[in-house]
């Protein structure tokens, strides 16, 4: 029995989706809504008490965040590969796996936070609101969202968040230009990680992320558009307009 | 041929080497002398370009990041086990190495660059100083060292860093009042991480960390401060006299 409480097929939700459905593995789809803000709901706070999709249950065992979830279905779902078999090559997959996770993901979430969940926070009523966030399990999370129903991050911290985009395209463009995927030839966990993270960034920041200035970065992007997991992936109920999820730039 | 690059036994320097002496791995030791910016000295940025220890070279191959170079020691030298066999509570202990990583480690950090770093920076000339900090390779690192140059973190930083350390700790110690170890009865690389880490919380803030408010914890401290590989880990070379490094506590 394998259960996953998924959000939209973006960001982390995305990440383990896109696994999913490259390996063929049948699960129960759980949608969590989170623009309803359902993942702080009492009956999904049990599950995970942090408040946070995606979570995977199998056979009863609840598996939380996003790469150690990848990495749990690897292990136990080995038939289709997404981790190099060579210890130096899964090194270079794992690195990837944090930077992503460390450098990029935050990055990239406050922008995307900045631009489309401050539009929800600001159609809610101001007194439900309060409601709402108070009963955020984690409090880097109810800050972010009081950020957002706020004033929201500061132009500083905006630009920086930007900057760090263009740090890291280019780093990953850097390797995309001398080999297929970010660890090796072989598709992994690592693009996996980062095509639901910074795929999206030449749709936020097309002045900085595009054909001419990150070729190898695009050229990856698109192949693992085209892959058949990833379509599947990207099937899956999506509440967000397309106009927003591309930041208003056309596909 | 396994090269190790590595400061003192503390936090990631010393991550690395209790996986290195648990498992009674020969290695070369390269010690960096961090205390006088070795770390960014050209010949060291050649091999990591993030002019951060620890680093591994085994057989010409550069890994870096030490929750990776920890995994990748278990793929390559499984002899000694520090990896549960279970994919379960695998995937409990890259939940705490990713807990460690991302939560734990930047709050205990923060404490430790206000309280020990900020006397190195305090003590250098201040024209050197601007010629060793302007050669740091990681933007990170430079706004790091210019806060403890300056006027170090705000109070509302370290108090929020306190708070997490409490936060944290607590957490680990319910698991640890319930089990051995952290992810399961065997010890594992994520028991390694948190007491490279959170070990030295004890005496950053006896307040806080103590017996009575998180017994499994100082249990669990205890039992691994008493491992021979942790007491060869610890023995290696220490520039820092034993009174700042526990903070002014008797041990």
């Amino acid at each position: 029995m394998i259960d996953l409480y998924h959000a939209e097929p973006v960001a982390n939700s995305l990440k383990v989706l896109l696994t999913m459905k490259e390996k063929g593995i049948d699960f129960t789809s759980h949608y969590v809504d989170i623009l309803s803000f359902e993942q702080h709901e009492p009956w999904f706070v049990a599950i995970n008490p942090n408040g946070q999709v995606p979570v995977l249950v199998h056979d009863g065992e609840v598996i939380t965040e996003s790469t150690v979830i990848n990495e749990y279905l690897e292990d136990v779902f080995p038939a289709v590969p997404l981790r190099p078999e060579d210890p130096v090559k899964r090194a270079r997959m794992r690195f990837w796996n944090k930077y992503v996770d460390e450098y990029v993901m935050n990055a990239v979430s406050m922008h995307g936070w900045h631009r489309m969940v401050r539009r929800i926070a600001s159609a809610i009523d101001k007194d439900e609101l309060a409601r709402l966030l108070a009963r955020i399990p984690l409090k880097e999370q109810r800050d972010k969202w009081a950020t957002v129903a706020g004033d929201s991050f500061t132009e500083e911290q905006l630009a920086d968040s930007k900057r760090k985009i263009g740090v890291a395209t280019k780093r990953m463009d850097e390797t995309l230009q001398r080999q297929q995927y970010l660890a090796s030839e072989q598709y992994t966990l690592a693009d996996i990680n980062a095509f639901a993270h910074a795929g999206g960034t030449q749709f936020m920041f097309p002045d900085l992320v595009n054909e001419a200035t990150v070729p190898g970065f695009i050229r990856w992007w698109r192949e693992i558009a085209e892959r058949p997991g990833t379509k599947a992936a990207l099937a899956m109920p999506n509440k967000v307009p397309e106009k927003l999820r591309t930041f208003g730039v056309a596909l």
